[in-house]
């Protein structure tokens, strides 16, 4: 039986596979089960794809068309079919690819997900030596495209506080005409899908233990997270190509040194990317850092291996550098549990997922400073806030620029410049071999000096070709890093901006008499959380941004210098061999 | 009166302008008049062109055809009209250009032909700051490619010894089955011009004054012209635009100052170019430098000028290094005589013109040595001229390639080298007004640091681009004026082998009962001086060769080195910056 539905607002479809919807508008519905809050349907234009569920009611009538011939004709390759669990929804690079929920039971758990995915599933060119970043926007590859792109679109990058996507329906969660603290209607906000709205509204309720708690101080440069007691690092060395069944499968596993246990454990790419799941999953303040990208073919290419373990380790960096992150439990699960013990890893991965400090809970943790002079000024984090989303845009377009320059410079040295000086070498050979046919025994010095000098040109190119690995390559690496954070940032600014919202809101509902002081004042001290933890998480990102591109900046010239050292030692030792002429 | 004549002999056209003959063809004739042994006429094939005039026998009898409607309309522009004088004919590159002749009245020596030559006059186009060197053949532009051509093809250059354009014609010089010690046929041969076969011959006869003496010597590697005793060497600096008439005619005069007389004097380009025609008319067997080219416009920009001086300067450079050259009466009255001496100039210059030791006169100053074990081995001279052609072909072959490379990796790092620095220098700039938004007053000193680093890779783009002028220009200097050597030697060795046939004929016709004894005798004598000169000449050239080249690439490697510090030194000073961030 055919079904069809009824649009309640105008949706205005942003992404391949959605539809747009006029207001009143009648669709056919391909079936009366949302996935992830999202109906399948054709619209009166005869347009197939998806729209909000909450955007339409479902008008139970039989309709005269036979139904669609094939369920998600129009859903990307790699959408989202079989469907990830709920709970997993968030910015869908993030996730783990459909054949393995990041949820569930550990049967699933050896899938080698990483080596059975396809091409279409894993956009951009990783084989290539300089991938084209270009395409890749903040660091968030299209391989969910249809809810990454509804999600960003949420945060500064459209360049609206609004989500452009999913606009707040009328007469819904914004402050215009509804008479109480309401829940957004708009439940893709991320405000919403955090938990950071419940939280706020006061929804959340759960037991938080001691060493659960995560504390916002008052440093010299404003909140910032409590640092480490015990800072680690972590090495990740020797990517090792390893099999399973009798050969029949294959991965690459990395060794991971923690200097806090020095017990080395090794870890595949996929558990790495449970990881993240969890992390991202379990904290909407935090940026997370993004894993370096999959690739579906030549992954066992040296380059492949050599450029994932660096970006690896960039990404385990920013982990043990970040208070919270270093020190929660699944993380330290992953650094410690030892690779042979199957069900000790069993345990911590499925105590990890049962985790109930996520969401709306997460911010139950967060402990902030308190007493007087503690108390954050609303306006001034707001201008801090918006100060710090102009920041993160223009640094996303520079780095963005920055890469694209890198990758050219890179690609220009590795081929014109080694090209040219190789050039200048073989016209130099060409010029010593005329010279040996001059029957003059005096000037056999001078033709082994050309033909030294033509040797040293040849080397001279090898040496631009072999320059970029040694320092564009790690600048690349580090922007990939934080092109992924600058993509996390607006979500955090989303949550923050959501909780200043509710809390104008209910100041306005006081003043109306319409709602009563002490609610309002929860709302607010609720708030007063999700901002110091947004400054900290800020003020984090300042520090390590800082640490990060002074020290990469000097590697680059330190790399720079030794080159052109090397490149001038070159040229004195030709330049020598015509002392003796 | 339309005029026809036969093709006494098959000729093959070679260059634009000229046209096949077939043995026994008909013709028409568009005059009677020869223009230095060529006629201008219609094949039967209906080719309109120039073809040797003594391949042809006039027939004088009306023709039905109208006369063609233009004179010389296939003849290249800028080609032979109006005529140089017969005395002046010779590689036509070396030629002043036809509106000046070389020899004449002083009245129009202040004609200023080198201020209104025409582009047509000029190829190669100078005016752009690398000229492409690839069309440019042996260093012989094209110029008077008609005259040029058929001299070149004389030498090596066709890798025959015989000329290609201009075959002797059957039963002629070469000693096929002529009885008698013959004149070439073949009046266009070098061997003819330049007098060697009439001083080979025995038909040369003057008073050679003490003075006048040139002596070749028996050196460690054989023979070599006797060293200058007096060497000196003459700077040439300060090209000044100077103007007569009111303003209306101007011109660029150079400052010399050589050291024997430490007296400086003016002179013009025009004066340079006199000398020259003076010099390669009186040295037959003697490789005189080429002058650089000449340009039609923009001669008073200063890229021109400082270039056309470099080459001036290097063309005095192996004028005051060649021994018979540096001694000439001619060069010394150009080096001395006052330039406001009118008079003196102009008597000087006429005895110069005037000058009777030319052409087979010539070889009559040239003394060798004598007595036991000062005569050569004919067959020894013929392998050393051999190998030297091969030495020169393969020189010439690999002084186009590297001039080629030279300007393109000039014309690379003026723009692509140039543009990659100061793209990355503008990304770190785009990289650092990012980061000045960041509102974090620890992290201002990294931006500077940032900024700083931006504007040197600015710097070594300009580095990049100014390089080339340091480095490359002075080796594609260098080259021009050994691709003037180059383009000579063909017609050296051509007098040398022409005067070798001579002897090898007079052998055959001795023991044939031919001829005296002592007539062939004489013949081989003389090609014994001939054989002298040519190898002390070649041996003049290895040795300045060896200098020059040894001397160019250690400025070039010294160059190099010295821009590779000063890039190295522009990334330190960067790096220093990021030391108190």
């Amino acid at each position: 039986m055919a079904l069809r539905a009824r649009a309640l607002y105008d949706f205005r479809s942003e992404n391949p596979g959605e539809i747009s919807l006029r207001e009143h508008e009648v669709l056919s519905l391909c079936s009366e089960q949302d996935i992830e809050g999202w109906l399948e349907g054709v619209n009166s234009r005869g347009d197939r794809g998806l729209f909000p569920a909450s955007y339409v009611q479902v008008i139970r009538a039989p309709a005269a068309e036979p139904p669609p011939p094939a369920r998600y004709a129009n859903v990307p390759v790699g959408g989202f079919e079989p469907l990830p669990p709920p709970a997993a929804f968030k910015p869908a690079a993030q996730q783990p690819p459909p054949a393995a929920p990041s949820q569930g039971s550990d049967d699933d758990w050896d899938d080698d997900w990483d080596d059975s995915s396809t091409v279409a599933d894993e956009p951009g060119a990783l084989g290539s030596s300089y991938p084209d970043y270009e395409t890749a926007g903040g660091g968030a590859p299209g391989r969910y495209r249809l809810s990454t792109r509804s999600d960003l679109s949420l945060g500064s990058r459209g360049g609206s506080g609004h989500p452009a996507g999913h606009p707040h329906p009328p007469g819904g969660g914004s402050a215009k005409s509804s008479a109480t603290v309401s829940r957004n209607l708009n439940r893709f906000s991320t405000f919403v899908k955090s938990g950071g709205e419940a939280f706020v509204l006061g929804e959340a309720s759960g037991f938080v233990k001691d060493g659960d708690k995560l504390c916002v101080v008052l440093g010299p440069r404003g909140p910032e997270w409590q640092e480490n007691p015990y800072p680690f690092q972590c090495s990740i060395e020797d990517p090792t190509k390893q099999t399973k069944f009798k050969g029949m499968k294959s991965y690459i596993a990395y060794k991971l040194v923690p200097s806090h246990t020095g017990q080395q454990v090794h870890r595949r790419y996929k558990h790495f990317d449970w990881l993240y799941g969890r992390l991202a999953e379990k904290f909407p303040v935090i940026s997370v850092p993004h894993l370096p990208e999959k690739q579906a073919t030549g992954r066992f290419e040296e380059d492949f291996i050599s450029k994932r373990r660096k970006g690896l380790a960039w990404w385990m960096d920013h982990m043990c550098s970040h208070p919270v992150l270093a020190q929660c439990d699944a993380f330290q699960h992953f650094l410690t549990c030892p690779s042979t013990d199957e069900k000790a890893w069993k345990q911590g991965k499925r105590k990890a997922e049962k985790d109930e400090m996520v969401g709306a809970n997460f911010f139950l943790t967060i402990s902030v400073p308190t007493g007087p002079g503690a108390s954050l000024d609303l306006q001034e984090v707001e201008s801090q806030v918006d100060g710090f989303k102009a920041f993160t845009k223009k640094m996303d377009e520079s780095a963005l620029q920055l890469n694209h320059t890198a990758n050219e410079f890179a690609r220009k040295q590795v081929t014109g410049f080694k090209k040219e000086y190789q050039k200048v070498g073989h016209s130099f050979k060409c010029l010593s071999q005329a010279f040996e046919l001059d029957q003059q025994a005096f000037s056999a010095g001078l033709n082994q000096a050309i033909a030294f000098t033509a040797e040293a040109y040849d080397a001279i190119g090898d040496l631009f070709a072999d320059q970029p690995r040694q320092d564009l390559d790690p600048v690349m690496d580090l922007l990939a890093l934080y092109q992924g954070h600058l993509a996390n940032f607006p979500d955090i600014i989303h949550v923050q901006k959501g909780a200043l919202t509710k809390v104008k809101e209910s100041k306005r509902h006081v003043e109306e008499g319409k709602m009563e002081l002490q609610k309002a004042e929860g709302i607010q001290e609720r708030c007063n959380i999700i901002s110091f933890a947004t400054l900290a998480e800020i003020n984090h990102f300042h520090k390590i941004r800082v640490r990060d591109f002074k020290s990469q900046m000097q590697h680059f010239l330190q790399q720079q210098i030794l080159f052109f050292q090397k490149v001038t030692q070159k040229l004195e030792e030709a330049l020598h061999k015509y002392d003796s002429v």
